[in-house]
């Protein structure tokens, strides 16, 4: 298998390449009786949309899903929801050049070592453009978790080195500006600090960061499908993500016990923390707290400096890329991260349900 | 399910409780053939075993393990290899109080919401000791990759807040101290801070940095089930891992293009890179580097200082905790981060056999 | 989930309904290099097109394929294979007698006790036309596995109480008459009976046969996922297929092991054996000869008769069905069985390339 | 893999060897807080077990089970549940001849062919003692079953050609006679013969029949995880069966619509059906009425008159089996037929729960 499918009992099956006939998603496994259309699914892709700003490549598209199984008089059956969405702006000749060598920092190399050739054109599928199908699916997920109160929210953390103040926070100002920031002023500045890297011909990273509110408690699997662990997964797998962190991350390590514990208190007879260092997991289960993780994005790898590299005749040569890149994938992948920690939500909420005799019992008995 | 199966063709599956009759693995997938005993298995164990240094808890477990089924004549048979590592210094009264309250940093509470009701004798399934079953299966998939060249090593990078400096690099030094870093000098400063944690009642954290030598290219699959992005969900299913990075991780963030990009090289007449900022993964594949992740251990949350928390009737109450307990749990999971990488590796290689027709068709036509 | 994913390795989703956009399937793990072009797959959708025999169902679907992913210059790149086939003969109205009650036969009862309520439109997911995705992906495998010189035939055993005759074997009599018999004398009877069935308002069942020729020796795995229990789940995940039997079938039950027994043989230095109640599976692996299935086809639940049934109200009523329905399913199905044995065996030829640590250095190491 | 885990939320992995140290299972995903002790198992265990019968072999097993995990004060803890047979009896001896030589009807053959060599003592893996683990875990879903009010029931339907009578159903009988049939005299006519058989130094195969009574409706997954094509894998990877049919079964295929549709019927306002050809399955979901499943036996393999073979350096030998032998399976392979439904009906129950967009709100709400 290619790995193409994720989730347990919430599974999603992506495909596509970036210039091919177009790009898509199957969902198996969601729940009969969702009210669902094509407007829900539209406004997720629209988020990812290229072409809509300056620090986005300029290829147009309008990724316009098509709803082809699994709905009936607007509600979800049960049964697979299938989505299409066509390429229209593929420019193929754009990259004749890139067949015969390895771009940096891409997957060209690694895909010919594994499969003895590849689909070139765009990266193929290992473009930015494979993750339509999982916002497709993540819109799904999120519109259920909606139903059970369950709130997912990413934004841009950080750009550069230039991080959001938690104190400026505006999930409105995120939405609308064109860093993902939800502080208008380090937006600001990172706008400043992303025309200067296109000025350089050069490229920037920065971190999506996303929280999960309203979370019941004990969700998660305790052993190897912890809740972070499947998260991380998730994540992770997402292209250009080289760190995952869950509440401090990385700070932990430098920590004492003492200071990193939070301690549990009850407020008006409900159970919660006075802190949140674990990020809302405990032992690989939900803890009732904010779920709180962050996602570190390499720079766009597609630069228009002069790169060294080589062809695949093995030899060392000199390059400049052309075509229509990203200076930067932060904004476009924070709904790629808000949708991948949807999926995987969801997928532990049902596999959770079958934890408990007593609640088996009353499920199959009332 | 609660998730205790790891891995695709090379598949684990764990069980048991810190208090219980003892801890194991079922290896499901072994390739027959492979020369295994029992020592191979115990050098490993011993590794992680507690008892034996003044920054680990003070229970005497010999780990013995049994290796129950799956060889013959002293190799691999094909079919599945059980192993057994009864306990035997359980202390179960050490664990009395701490059955009708919360420990802060701890998954009682949150087993407790999802099960009902919890196995509180040494934190039940989500102690420390769950890692034993792992570190055997480990001990099986690094020697059939010696079999192939490949070489995983892991050890401690940093504690507290003292790194290791990779000039002063020596694997030896990481197996013989008490910290596990492979830098005597930096080790002795971690030793020094432990005791003043220790002094305070308190607990440290840590880096675990391993890396992966001689991989073939090309190994990994291309979208969910990315190497990296395995490895993320291997390295977070270790309680107290809250960050994992791969490569140059968290940094990338703030890096650009220009500088993050590893430019491809020749060197006689093989394709090397003049950079590993990638850690040793494009795309989720394999690129012939070393690979080369991080996995942040937050502190220990068992600390004897006095903490405030909750108990089962959502009072609040003060607790101060007994008990033999690791005022770092870094030096022992070196092991288990080893285990967990060359499962993760193993697994990728025997995936990555049916990703060519050519080469299948050499498989069965010769 | 709602169990639309088959295979380990080389994994099919399928998706669609009969009244919906389309029916389409995405193939996750064909390996790369395999030449396939749209005529591959369309060639085996035409052997179970509707409207082409008066033994069907006069729907008229010219079931059109097309290639949306997974293919670059005429080969599979290792990526998932997306396929997508309309619905074009959409008659809907036919079916809103049925949105209020349930057919005997039918899975209308069970899928509105299972999801609530159900897309009634031509039995919706539950519709034959759901094979079409297993035939599209079963082209694929039977492509790769010719690759390999294994050769999966499948055909009509049985009609009603009439079987064929081995010794009037004849495949391209099979491929042309109405009943998918390789029996031109039991096909003309078969024809007599379908024809008495249509005329008495009733339909007809029958079996398919399925072998597989050329297999390689060892193919599966021991226990659960037997080679034997793998097809047989494949088969019986058909609809209306109520019995599956491997060689001998339901008359090992009265057999003797004296009789039963196979006795292995040497021919021209190569083992084999004397005769093949077996079926070509011994212990769950095949051991180098023919394999030899049979699928029990229940008929057609969908007659002209009157019949008694219920309403959603719970009332008794009599209903009599209209719309267009095959007679009988099984000569359309034929190429469903091909398609399911092909891609199943196909899939356990994959997982069984990491079964010996010897052949795993060899591929890695030359 | 060896596919040596089955289930996918109730999900059991099996191992051991007929004469290694032992037998087990890991039973992973069995909810929390069911009553479980040892006598649960040995329970099951004592009906399988061989040494009890002149129609079964002769080695004497105790197979007394140890609970080594997932257990507390009584109780499932969610937590795998691991279970430990010990061999005692082991007689290694007898089996040196077939070390060199392949078994008519055996493994032997084949499992050299995969994996280059094989555990020959006593059939190794592929011995009928694989099945304890498979009865093991069953007797703990069929407890879960019990608190739920399913009855899974499983007997001898045939012996040879001896077919029970429907009229003579007595399962007490069945519990107690030596050949498992609920038919006082069908089994008195099996006995005589099984004593022909063996006068003949020959063996003889047989019918498992399982019936589960008070399902709820709408239980399976609709496409490949119906829940019949789970019973046929579940039923089929146990060693020896060649068929497996559900309700009326290989008898469909010569039947017509008109008299094999089953009428629904409502009785004191509860829906049923008139008759029940379909066996409780309709589409792959459940339709409330009793399952009925049967399972082909062939005859043992192991007989003790002269067989032609060849041995590993591929000469033609006649050899005559020594050892201890059943004349017939079935007797003992009742109590596997009815673990493995146990198991698959119990994992398909807790798949179901998350069907339903308006029951995952309940479950999560209130």
């Amino acid at each position: 298998m290619s790995g193409s499918t994720f989730g347990t009992l919430f599974k999603i099956t992506t495909w596509g390449e970036s210039h091919g006939a177009g790009i898509g998603v199957v969902v198996d496994g969601c729940p009969a009786g969702l009210e669902l259309c094509t407007k829900d699914i539209q406004k997720f892709l629209d988020r990812r949309r290229p072409g809509a700003s300056q620090f986005a490549t300029q290829r147009k598209e309008s990724d316009s899903v098509e709803l082809l199984s699994g709905i009936f008089e607007g509600r979800t059956t049960g049964t697979p929801i299938s989505m299409l969405i066509r390429n229209t702006s593929q420019r193929s000749s754009d990259y004749n050049d890139i067949a015969s060598y390895y771009r940096p920092g891409h997957a060209d190399y690694t895909f010919d070592q594994k499969y003895g050739f590849r689909d070139y054109r765009g990266g193929g599928r290992s473009s930015g453009r494979e993750t339509i199908g999982r916002v497709a699916a993540g819109a799904v997920a999120a519109k259920l978790l909606a139903e059970l109160g369950i709130v997912v929210t990413a934004y841009t953390h950080a750009i550069g080195g230039i991080e959001i103040s938690m104190d400026n926070f505006d999930l409105e100002e995120a939405r609308k500006n064109l860093t993902g920031m939800p502080d208008k002023e380090a937006s600001a500045k990172a706008e400043a600090y992303l025309k200067e890297c296109m000025t350089n011909l050069d490229s920037a990273g920065g971190i999506v960061a996303c929280k999960v509110s309203n979370m019941p408690t004990g969700i998660g699997e305790p052993v190897f499908d912890k809740l972070d662990a499947t998260l991380a997964k998730a994540i992770l797998s997402i292209g250009a993500v080289k760190a995952f962190e869950i509440g401090d991350g990385v700070n932990v390590s430098a920590a004492n016990g003492s200071t990193n514990n939070d301690s549990f208190r009850i407020c008006d007879g409900i159970v919660t923390k006075a802190t949140n260092h674990a990020g809302g997991i405990l032992g690989g289960l939900s803890d009732g707290s904010e779920i709180l993780l962050k996602a570190h994005f390499k720079p766009t790898p597609s630069i228009f400096q002069k790169q060294e590299t080589i062809n695949k005749n093995k030899e060392e040569i000199s390059i400049q890329i052309k075509g229509r890149h990203d200076p930067i994938i932060v904004p476009r992948a924070v709904v790629v991260v808000e949708a991948m920690t949807a999926i995987t939500i969801l997928d532990m909420l049902l596999q959770n349900m079958s934890a408990r005799v007593d609640k088996i019992k009353e499920f199959y008995h009332h």
